[in-house]
């Protein structure tokens, strides 16, 4: 027999304000803080009120959207899966909201702690990360837990997924339109063509870029994580009601989600505050300390909850027996999967490792070369996290059947907060040496955050590799939610339809970033002309002696973010519904796993491709190879302008387009049947 | 009831004779024409040794990996299987040695032609790329025919089909390295950093680069439709003879697919008569009266020869009846799969159409922008021929169940004579341009057989189009009838092991695309080493009065190609072998399907891509945005080069790694039930 711990939501919730109790804590501690001097507060706030301008455009563009969805869910599937649709997308949002609204404060008070102390100014910039990550962990869990508690139905609430994830689609396709755009125009026109540094004042679109780094790499990362999160928990709580059914029970299986969540949120806070490091430490080493901090605690509370839980063996059926050890060992999988693939990912884009060296190299023979190494390398790096998440998946399943499987990617996610905190982190980190240098500061401090940003680019890889990855597990964790909830037994690609609809489903990822790539070409046309003409028609301006229109460079982006985030949006959306009323439900299940398989692929490909030609140029930069100026130099420069759309818009992208898929497919599942 | 056509193999040697005969006769009245003055006798000679000497090298090196095979299917399978087996590695090999010997003899001959009418060497090239054809088409038909009148079972000499794919995996992988290797050592040495022309007989590439263009297009697109034809026939029988078995009689499932095999290479041979042009004309017209000529004649043949074979409605199940016309349906779904697809090929890659041109036009703001729009045309061109795959599977089976899709995967291959034909064209017209500049004729020569090359590469890309779609097709019937011999009733996602093998399928497109590409990148740098040791130790070479080492150039794309072929041709043949005995045979279906649709999506983005790279160059060298010169066009080289490994060898090599897998799938069926 097993426990009942039919109160674990109420916890859940609890759990879930202490987070956000946290977030505050350390908000107040980030804003307590010396926000430098007036050129600085100037700058920062700039920086604020594009961040801000962007995210009320992007939401207020969702609102007839979300209305819309609401009225239909309403009408289809009653009130309460329509309410939770919208609590998904609004605490989506909220999060957005209070994590932008910290980091982007911030920016300019790690500058200030940077001209005294490194651990200082790392300390400022964690926390403002940590808000984000413990906004986004706590609301995504609270919100699934206070919606079962209400409802009491994991079915009814897996709308909650679904807001959450129609908000994150758009917000990675409309935030890494924006980064990109104003990136390439801020380099091509200012590095390029007028030869000034990297956030030199007098670059009109420099604002725009260092608004660009927060909403793409801070709000769009966050919205996708938290999707993931609510996605996973709810899922594996529908998966875990149906494998104890079978008992007459069911409230371990529910609960059992619920419990590994509280035990990532706390282990996160607690995690947190191993992050501090030495004035001549590498910042590196705190920061691990932090990530390996919240798999070690999340395993050891993860090893006491099952025993806690599972105090009999429970028999699913003949060939499957869960135990509270097996079930541990699904969970070890996915924090396995976590270490794993972020190594693989450091491995793969680190300037210190091999694949990125080969590029260099290939960038003494020119662009093209460069470029056919780049896409090669990223080719390449697919394979070793196929393989991991193979082996993840064939060892949680032979533990603990499909229940095992989502319970890795339960495990996986529920170090979310920490994950999103050491992601956000680097925004902040980038932020504050672009401010330094616009303040004009002593390049002391310019030193001191670029070790911060150097850190930054890092853990923004080993988070892309963890949000590709706990992608994968939660499609396919949503994959098998969608079998249970459209009753579908088996999923039989020897009929044509499914094997139809895998086709589909596998085009769209290539589709979706051909638009995503296209869209970035478009907008930053636009931003190197704004550019451009600003040069040309504001007399004194590359003198130093009028300042440029910050602000019509951050409305190019926005707008252009915005217009051309609907297509891919609609495109996501309208797909899966469209293939499962036309094809049917064996169809739909085809596109899933065919959307997930292909998606993944691309994503690795295009992240790794990405990283790799960007850390490539920065090998150069420092030195090796001829170092810069030269045409090894140029070379790599074109690989990073290839990359950046590649790692940070239709990379991105493609985890909220395979996650999006299998959340309104859960939605429409029971109208197949 | 149907009615017996027993003695179809018999006619389907016969058929195959005939074509033979066509070949033999075409092959001589090619060589019959003049081979020009001894300059040009003299290229031409040294082309043909280049050949003959790579496919010499090729051939035996894989001699002991056919012997090992030959003997584990002797122990494993009997005789019969590993002398099937022999059978198809061998024929393979004669069609390229007869074609090869054919066209490489055709150029000087096509070249002479061109002096005096443009007619005429459309003759003699179109005849010469019709040996080819009518070789890879005859030899095909005879083989499947003559081993089932032998061995009166489909099952057995389904190891014909897998003999043709080992031996085309190897020609796909080691002909594209060859003929990118040279074509990118010529051009970075002898056009950028040399400043000579193409073709230019002082760089001592020029020879290897003719050389590859006949051992990449002309006999690695030969074997790669060898493979699909064999494979696609016994796919269909096998299909056909279970499809039909329930009523006890079968000869009709089993005789249909090869009728039609007759039916197409009879057309292929009458269209061919249709391929003349004027003077003034352009000779696109003459071979699209060709290709179309051989789907209308097919089409009209396979009419009558349904309506003759199946003379009553044969019910499958209830919910399949087979009648003629249905089975009729199917047939036209192939055929116009086969249009469509060229179609859209064109369409993506020609520089008349909007994508080359936005290529081009992005090339104006630099290589990156080339770069990231080549890209995203690639990935998006999937999604149509995609739909059209996906058409067409669900049209020839809502018609004819699953022997539907395989006679419409029949019917598309029955034309590969003709395709092949205006496919090995292409080299044939490209080697006679650059005899003409090597032998220095009068430039009208050269302009007439640049007509010529022009139509050529239109040519390739339809072929290319046709040699993706019908693997895809060919997969898809190999995935089937794998399923029949497994003995799989299904093939479930919802397994994870089948899950797992649909990922690791999926990813082997991704990391053999990538071995292909270093495996060009590492060759052309020995070649670029070569060039550029020859131009500076041999005296006088410059200034024309020393001949370069053209063999040492053929020597290294020679050794670089058969080097670099064999990891990833093990990589392609092992993958099935260990995913099936240590997952199992559902595992090894997943992957077989995750293989098929990730490796089409991945050969027509990157096919396409590298086309359209090409054409955006061609645009911009035909005098637009600036013409030859500019910035604008050193960035559409650097997007042409990148293409070119792309569209050569990485992309054309996944239509024989999805083969290869399907095949050895069939071999080892049996024993993993």
């Amino acid at each position: 027999m097993t426990m009942d711990f039919a109160s674990t939501p109420i916890w859940a919730v609890l759990a879930g304000l202490v987070g956000l109790a946290f977030a505050f804590y350390f908000a107040s501690s980030v804003l307590k803080e010396s926000p430098g001097n007036a050129r600085m507060q100037e700058i920062s706030l700039a920086i604020q009120e594009g961040a801000m301008a962007f995210l009320n455009r992007q939401y207020k563009t969702l609102i007839p959207f979300v209305i819309i969805i609401f009225l239909i869910l309403t009408f289809l599937k009653g009130w309460q899966t329509a309410v939770s649709f919208l609590v998904g997308a609004l605490l989506s949002a909220v999060a957005g909201y209070v994590g932008m609204g910290i980091t982007t404060r911030a920016n300019a008070r790690t500058t200030e702690a940077a001209r005294t102390s490194l651990n200082k100014a790392l300390g400022v910039s964690f926390r403002a990360g940590a808000v984000m990550g413990l906004s986004v962990n706590g609301l995504g869990l609270i919100g699934v837990a206070a919606l079962f508690l209400w409802f009491q139905d994991a079915e009814t609430i897996n709308s909650f997924a679904f807001g959450a994830s129609a908000i994150a689609l758009f917000a990675r396709v409309g935030g890494g339109i924006y980064t990109k755009a104003a990136d390439v125009g801020a380099d091509l026109v200012g590095k390029v063509e007028a030869g000034i540094p990297e956030d030199d004042p007098r670059n009109p679109a420099v604002i725009a870029d260092n608004v660009g780094d927060n909403v793409g790499d801070t709000a769009g990362m966050g919205a996708d994580l938290f999707e993931s999160y609510a996605a996973t928990t709810i899922a594996a709580m529908l998966i875990g009601a149906v494998a104890f059914k079978s008992l007459g029970g069911g409230v371990s299986g529910l609960m059992l989600p619920l419990m590994i969540g509280i035990a990532g949120i706390l282990s996160s806070i607690i995690a947190s505050f191993f992050v501090r490091t030495g004035e001549n430490a590498n910042p590196q080493t705190a920061l691990n300390k932090g990530l390996w901090g919240t798999n070690l605690l999340t395993a050891i509370a993860s090893y006491a909850i099952v025993q806690l839980m599972i105090t009999e063996p429970v028999h699913v059926s003949e060939s499957l027996t869960l135990t509270a050890n097996n079930i541990f060992i699904a969970i070890v999988c996915g924090l396995v999967v976590n270490i794993l693939i972020g190594l693989l990912t450091e491995y793969y884009t680190s300037n210190q490792k091999a694949p990125a060296q080969a590029i260099a190299k290939a960038s003494e023979t020119g662009a093209a070369t460069n470029i056919i190494q780049g896409l090669a390398t990223g080719m390449k790096s697919t394979a070793l996290p196929v393989v991991v998440i193979c082996v993840a998946t064939y060892v949680s399943f032979a533990a603990a059947g499909i229940f095992g499987i989502a319970m890795a990617a339960m495990a996986m996610l529920s170090t979310a907060g920490m994950v999103v905190a050491i992601d956000s982190f680097g925004p902040v980190a980038d932020n504050a040496g672009g401010i330094a240098e616009m303040a004009d500061l002593d390049p002391s401090v310019r030193k001191t955050t670029d070790k911060l940003d150097s850190v930054g680019n890092t853990t923004a890889a080993v988070a892309k590799g963890f949000a590709i990855g706990s992608a994968a597990l939660t499609a396919l964790a949503l994959f098998n939610a969608y079998s249970e909830l459209a009753h579908l037994d088996r999923i039989d690609i020897l009929v044509p339809t499914t094997i139809i609809g895998l086709f589909i489903g596998a085009a769209l990822p290539f589709l979706f970033s051909a638009f995503a790539m296209e869209a970035v070409g478009k907008a930053a046309f636009e931003m190197i002309g704004e550019v451009r003409r600003q040069f040309r028609e504001i007399p004194g301006l590359m003198e130093g002696k009028a300042k440029p229109d910050y602000r019509a460079c951050v409305d190019i982006s926005t707008k252009a973010a915005i217009r051309q985030m609907i297509v891919p949006g609609l495109l996501a959306i309208g797909s899966p519904i469209l293939v499962g009323f036309l094809l049917g439900k064996d169809a739909l299940g085809g596109m899933l796993a065919g959307g997930t398989v292909s998606g993944l692929l691309m994503a690795i490909f295009m992240a790794n491709a990405g990283g790799a030609w960007d850390n490539a140029k920065k090998y150069v930069e420092a030195g090796n190879l001829g170092g810069k100026g030269t045409p090894t130099h140029a070379a790599a420069v074109i690989g990073d302008t290839v990359g950046d759309p590649f790692k940070d818009t239709a990379g991105p992208s493609l985890n909220a387009l395979i996650k999006v898929m299998g959340t309104i497919s859960l939605i429409i599942a029971p109208l197949l049947i």
